[in-house]
This record gives structure tokens, C-alpha cells and sequence, in this order.
């Protein structure tokens, strides 16, 4: 049996102020990012969107991201080494927390956003998020970029690690995302995004936007449900994938 | 061997915003309320409180309060039970974590501010904070008003509870506060604060602003340090207790 | 010519948080209160929204609400008279600043939920209100519930006045709203809709939910378009009121 | 007569927490930067801020920040042209209309913390402050960096300046000042800070640290008083400048 595992961020509604498509993703996923109350979310969101995790036997990760609800954690913000190591351990504390409350087991953490982004290329906070989550709890996973800085400092460091990839972008040659701004930076088509996956998955690489293969590794896919195009793009990449005998599973269930 | 345990308000600070005298007060208290992020500290603030509660061998308490950082959590806030729930709890989870990841067991929940006096007149509010403690962890202890509404809810839950007095405050006969604009409000004498307390300890009364005595229970007495004033006000009645042969220790140890 | 101005509440969005529906209401509304950064919006949400009200000839007035972001200004906060001065003063001169740099001249004050709530039973609350529209510019109208408190209370002190009617909601017989929670509270029909509007315009009075019969004043309509439904059911209305040869128009163009 | 005009950040509290020393400063400066209650203070501290400014007769001058009171904007954050732009124009306003409102005229507005920093080094946010500035009064000066880019930017617009140095900080050849952390960065002798200061204003030049001189321009002396330490050095300063017959006086009173 051949497995994928599906992340994708959730819970991130604020207040009043809705976001996402929850009821429409978790079906769908098998491990959910729920943001921490930081660049997104809430306590009572949290509460209800752990809940919801539980009810789908979704894996559940926690999101941890800038203090930035106004920028929604999208905006790099210049952190101290402490600061970073402070901001991270709290959301994973209260996620953690919240979750064991109701009998759920948090199994990952995924830096959100800026703070993911600022991962790969500053090794302060690389190190700050992955010494936190040590000290916090070993047993924890980290999930990052394929073959990227995060997931490489947090195997140094003895932890476990998900290298994702995303499905519907176009890579560079040198591991990156295309730039959404670019042109061909968005896989469109259901059925090529599941060739690119499978050959992912089954070779170990990827055909980038200038036509080279690099090698990456799948532990998991991330995936978006913004639009009700994105829910219906991945219904059609999924019954591409279960035709090729993919079944869908945590990788850390 | 008479015990008191003696517990004040830390780690309130935010960011650059410094507030209170927790170097002066650690050596003073036996148990610290600590701020969750929510209306005072932030998570480096709290890291570092925890390091220094550790240090100075004072039990952990956490004290959640409503979100409300410009007016201190002094405020009262209208919320559902729902609201409150996942407040507190989240505040709860966030610090319990941040404590056992540095080898800290955190002992018990004392509501902040509004949010304290809120759950002494609000059934809504105070079932809330304790099916919230509760659920969390059934071995936490709730500090309440001594002989109040939160207490008296907590133990119908079947938590243990902590019942406490104020050192520097008159009591009105119904066992509240007598508020701080009244005359007579603040006790400022330290042989008198002694000496009331010694008969709170001793006799299970106090006597209120109108010359009543009334019953009270004492698991741990509420001191403040804003001022300097404050400061030289508590050592001279500890000194004054000493002498009747009072040691100081947390209530949980 | 019978002219009715038609209110409702738009730029409510924050950052990546997007909420209401301002391109649907914006061509229904003449009138539209601006949210001012604290309960909704920010800096950048307003600029948007001052921009779209000019475009489409709107009159623009603020919105000013209580700092909750999470509760989105609908749950009370027990604020000093000091307090809610300077937090609506502030949030006016934040708007009316950035509308006069684009030549839009702001032209009435309404306050947002609980404070809308607030200002009807809290004596200190409405004069804050008030008092800061009054310093702030004299010209400012003050928009509220039609014959209550806060309009009284602006009428004292000078201020012009805007009193509101409900289209869609059920009068108890003392002038309130009927809760939301009642059986009746919705009027969801558009001709009933209509017919009622035109009673309290032509008459001056409205039926109650038990039949009776009370004094109103219409100088203003609120409606809401938070759903497709909610959108449709404003076109119907209106369609009713143009057949009986109303023409919507700001009362304070 | 030789005049300085002498700045200082006040009104830099939020809610309770009480920040820097306003009583001690206002008698000392001629210009107030107060803070807008994005990086700090708050609408009540606004309005009480401002009737001191007005009492004590200095000029206003208002002092945005990015939205980060947990990092007192200090800490850089990655905002796009129109974030910066909303950002500056909304607290401008806000200062500006609580000013109108009892009678003060604001003068000139000075980026805070981080947003300082990344005027001189970035053209895009340099570019929306001046933007924002020019497009809500042209009036407005803008305070900066002396000979710095900030201040470049404002003239080519054709806004006023203020050049501003630093009383007691080290330069480097570059015109920017010298890190805290290193070796002779802060100028602690009262004596030599006022003759590097007449240096400045009569010669137009500074020492730097490595010896040698560079050209710089003096509007207003930038000055800071967290300690009492620093209160006392600015008054022995002070005192200093006085025996050479300069007198303290807005640039742009």
C-alpha cells in the first residue's frame, strides 16, 4: 500500500473574523496546521477547531507564527534568538495543552508563513524554533520545506522531521518556490499535479521550471482550500492519485 | 510549626513595558501568580518568570485574565461561558507547558482582575473557570476570595481550593472588600496587619469595617508590591510574624 | 420628492480577515458608517474603504467601537467616562484625518455595538460619546437609535442628530429591539419590510411585536448585507419603495 | 540669540503600564515626539500627553511607529508601500485631530524605532512615509537623520526638514551612529557633549569615532531621559550650553 500524507492549514478564523474552508478541508486532510492564536486564531477557534480534528482522525500539528493578526504572520518581522524561542514554545504549549485536555495527541509543528520562510535563510531562528520544540517536547515532529534548513537543523538535533512538498507550485532549481508573481508558478491541471507527485514520490524528484530534475523527498503534501476552485482542484488530483493505488494517511499517525 | 503561605501578582511586564518588583518580591512571596500573556507578560516575559520562580524555589500558579491588555484585565468584559472556557483554559495550557518543559509543575489557577471579582457575582463565569481548570487538569487548586462563590464552585467540582485573605484591606461585613476610595480601606500599619492576620489564622474570623466578626478561612494571604513602600510594608509584618513564630510556605508544596 | 437615507456598517475587513460584502452594498447604501481600527478595520482597510465610499458619492461617517478586536466591538466592556472620551475622539480624528486628505469630509458619528448598546442605558457612557463628538467638531452629526438616549442626550448638548430605524427587526412596545432569540424578531418580508417603513416615515409611529402602537422618528434606515440573502432581500425592499416613490438619499448630503 | 530646539519621545505609556518619565522631560525639551498608540500609548494617553505638551508650551510633533507594542517598534517588520502608507497617514491623523481638537497644532511628524531605520535604508518605505505626510498636509515638517535619506527624500518633495542629531552618541564616517554595544559609542561627559554639539551647530561638522570630520547639518538635538542618570546629564548639558549663551526654542514653533 502506497501513502500520502495531506497537510494543510486550519483553525484560522478570528473571532468573527472567518477564514478558510474548514468544514471543506478536513475531509479531505490527514494532518491539520491549526494556527495558535498568534498571527491567526483564538482561544474558543482553537477549542472548536481541535475538536473538529478529533472528530475527522486528523493528525494534529500545530502553526506557530508571528505575533502579527494585522499581516496575518505574512510579514518578516526581526526577532532575537530568546524572542523566537519564547514565541514558539508558548503556541506550541497551548496547542499542546488544549489538545491533551480533550484526549489528542499533538504530533508536529509547522512554522507558519514569514516565520517558515525566515526558517531557511536565517539560522538564529532555525535553531530557536527547533531548540524550542526539543526543550519543549522531543518526541515532537518537525515539518518543513523538502530537503530545506529547518528540517536539517531539526535532524542535527535528534528530532523527527517531515519534509513536505507543495502540490500545486512549480519549483527552482535550487529547492525554492517559484514566486506565485511568475509565470507557470502554479500547477493548474489535476492530472499533471498528480504525475509531478508521483514522480516525487516514486523517483525522488522533481522536473523544475527550467526543465532540470532535483532530487526531494515527500513525507507530505501541503495543500490549500482557499477558493472553492482549490477544494474541487484537489477532489480531482485525488481521484487521479487513488487511481495509481495512493491511499491517504498521517505520516505520523 | 505555624505556616503562612504568602502569595503575590508576577511577571506582568509586556515587551519593553516594564511593571512591578518581581526581583524584590520573589524572596518575599511563597507561591506567584504569574501573568499568561493576555492581560499582562508575553512569552519571552514568561520564560523568564518561570526561570526565576524556579530559581527562587516558589510555587507556580498561573493567573488568567481577560483579554484586555490596555486596561490590565481590570475591566469587566462581557463573555459567554464558552468565551471564558477557552480563555482560561488556553491561558492555563500556555503556561503549564512553558513550566514542565523547565522542570516546573504548576499548582493552581487564580483569576486576574475582572476577571476575579466577575466570577464571584457571575455563576456563568465562575463554572466556566472551573470546569475549564478541571478539565484541563483535576490535580489544580483554584485561589479564590476567602469563603467566595469561586472556591465554593471549584470544590463542588471536587478541585482543591485555596481560600484567601487580604493582608493590607478592611472587610465589609458580607466578607467583600471595603472598596479603596473608602475611609479605612487600606490597612497601613504593620502590627495591626499582623495582628488581624494572627486572628484570622488563629480564631477563623476577622473583624470587618463596621466592627463585626465574621468567619474567614486562611490557605494563603494576598500581598502587593507596586511601591517601595509596599515593599518595607511587608518585611516589617513578616518580621512582626515572626516573632509569633509564623514560617512562610506554600499551601501546595 | 420623499427621500430616504439607507445606513449600514461597511470596511470592516482586517488585513488578510475579510468580512461583510461592500462591493454588493456600497450602490445600495447612502450612508456608510466606517469602521475605525479598533473593533474592525485597519490603516490600510481604511484608506480602501474612505476610496470606495468617495467613488460611489456615499456619505462617510465613523464607526467608532470598543477595543475588541477578537469580540468585534459586540461585547461590553466596562470603560470610565475618560476612557471612552478619548477612545472615540481618537478613532474620529483617525478617520475624518484620512478622509479630508482625500477630500472627503466625514459628516456623522455612529457608535458601534456594545457601545451602541452602552450609550443607550449608561448616563456616563453617552455623555463621553458626546462630549468627544462635541469637542472634536461641532458640525459632526450623532446617529442612534431613533428616540433614545444617546440622540437625547446629543440634542442637549447641541448636536445635530440622526435617529435611526431598524428595516428588518420586530419593536418591543418601550422602543427597543426585540432579541435577536425571539419568536417575531426578523421581518422577512420585503413588502412588510416596506409597508412598515413607509408607517413610520408617514405617520411617525411603528407596530410593536404585541400590536401596539409607538412614536418614531426616521431619519435614517440601517440595513445589513452580511449574506446573499440578506443583499437580496435590500433590493427587494427597495423596489417596494421606489414603486411608492421613495428616492434614497443621505439626510446629511 | 542662538537658538536649539531640543526633542524627546513622551506619552510612550499604554493602559498601565507606565513608561519613561514625561514630568521630568517636559520642562527640558522643546519638541515632543509623542508616540501614537501603535508601537506605544493609547488613546487616553494621547489626550493627556497633548494638555501637557500644550501646558508646558512645546511643540507637537507626532512619532508613528510600526504595530508592535510587544517590540516597542524596534523591530523591523517587512510592510509593503501601501501598509506604510495607511500605517503613517492613520496615526498622523489620529495625533493631529486630538491635537485640533484642543487647540495645538502639530508641526512636524518623526518615523519611530524600526520605521527610522528602515526610512534611511529602504526608498520604497522612505518613499510612503514622505507620501503619506505630503498627501495629509503639506505643512507638516518632517523630522530625520541629519544628511540622512529620510530627510533627502522629504525635500524632494518639497516638505520641510528637520535635521536632527544626537546628543550623546558616537558617529561613525558614515553619518550613521555608532552600535550601542561598542566601545566609545555613547558620549557620557556633559562637558564634551556640549562642545561636540557647538562644534556641530557652529562648524557644521562632527568628530567621528575614527577622528575624522564630517559634514552635518543641526535643526534639533535629539535627546533621551529613561534614568535619572540621563535627566541630570541633559541638565548638566544644558546648563553647559547655556555658559556659551545658546537658548532652547522650537525650530518650528
Amino acid at each position: 500500500m502506497k501513502t500520502i500524507d495531506i497537510n494543510a492549514d486550519l483553525g484560522e478564523s478570528f473571532g468573527a473574523f472567518k477564514i478558510g474552508n474548514d468544514a471543506a478541508m478536513l475531509p479531505l486532510v490527514t494532518s491539520a496546521n491549526v494556527a495558535c492564536g498568534f498571527h491567526a486564531s483564538d482561544p474558543e477557534t482553537l477549542v472548536h477547531t481541535i475538536d473538529l480534528v478529533k472528530q475527522n482522525n486528523v493528525t494534529l500539528g500545530c502553526h506557530p507564527g508571528y505575533r502579527d493578526l494585522e499581516g496575518f504572520g505574512r510579514r518578516d518581522m526581526s526577532l532575537s534568538y530568546k524572542e523566537v524561542y519564547a514565541l514558539v514554545k508558548y503556541q506550541i504549549a497551548a496547542v499542546d495543552g488544549l489538545a491533551r485536555s480533550v484526549g489528542v495527541k499533538m504530533k508536529y509543528v509547522k512554522p507558519h508563513g514569514a516565520l517558515y520562510n525566515k526558517a531557511e535563510v536565517c539560522k538564529k531562528t532555525r535553531q530557536a524554533i527547533v531548540d524550542s520544540i526539543y526543550d519543549y517536547d522531543e518526541s515532537l515532529y518537525v515539518m518543513g520545506m523538502s530537503m530545506g534548513q529547518l528540517v536539517k537543523c531539526a535532524e542535527d538535533k535528534g528530532l523527527g522531521t517531515i519534509h513536505e512538498v507543495f502540490l500545486d507550485r512549480a519549483y527552482n532549481d535550487d529547492g525554492t518556490l517559484v514566486s506565485r508573481n511568475s509565470e507557470g508558478a502554479m500547477i493548474k491541471d489535476a492530472r499533471e499535479a498528480a504525475a509531478r507527485l508521483e514522480e516525487m514520490i516514486e523517483v525522488g524528484s522533481v522536473t523544475t521550471i527550467t526543465g532540470n530534475k532535483i532530487p526531494i523527498k515527500v513525507d507530505s503534501v501541503c495543500v490549500h482550500g482557499d477558493t472553492e476552485g482549490a477544494v474541487q482542484f484537489l477532489k480531482d488530483v485525488f481521484k487521479e492519485l487513488k487511481t495509481k493505488n495512493y491511499q491517504f494517511q498521517s505520516v505520523v499517525n
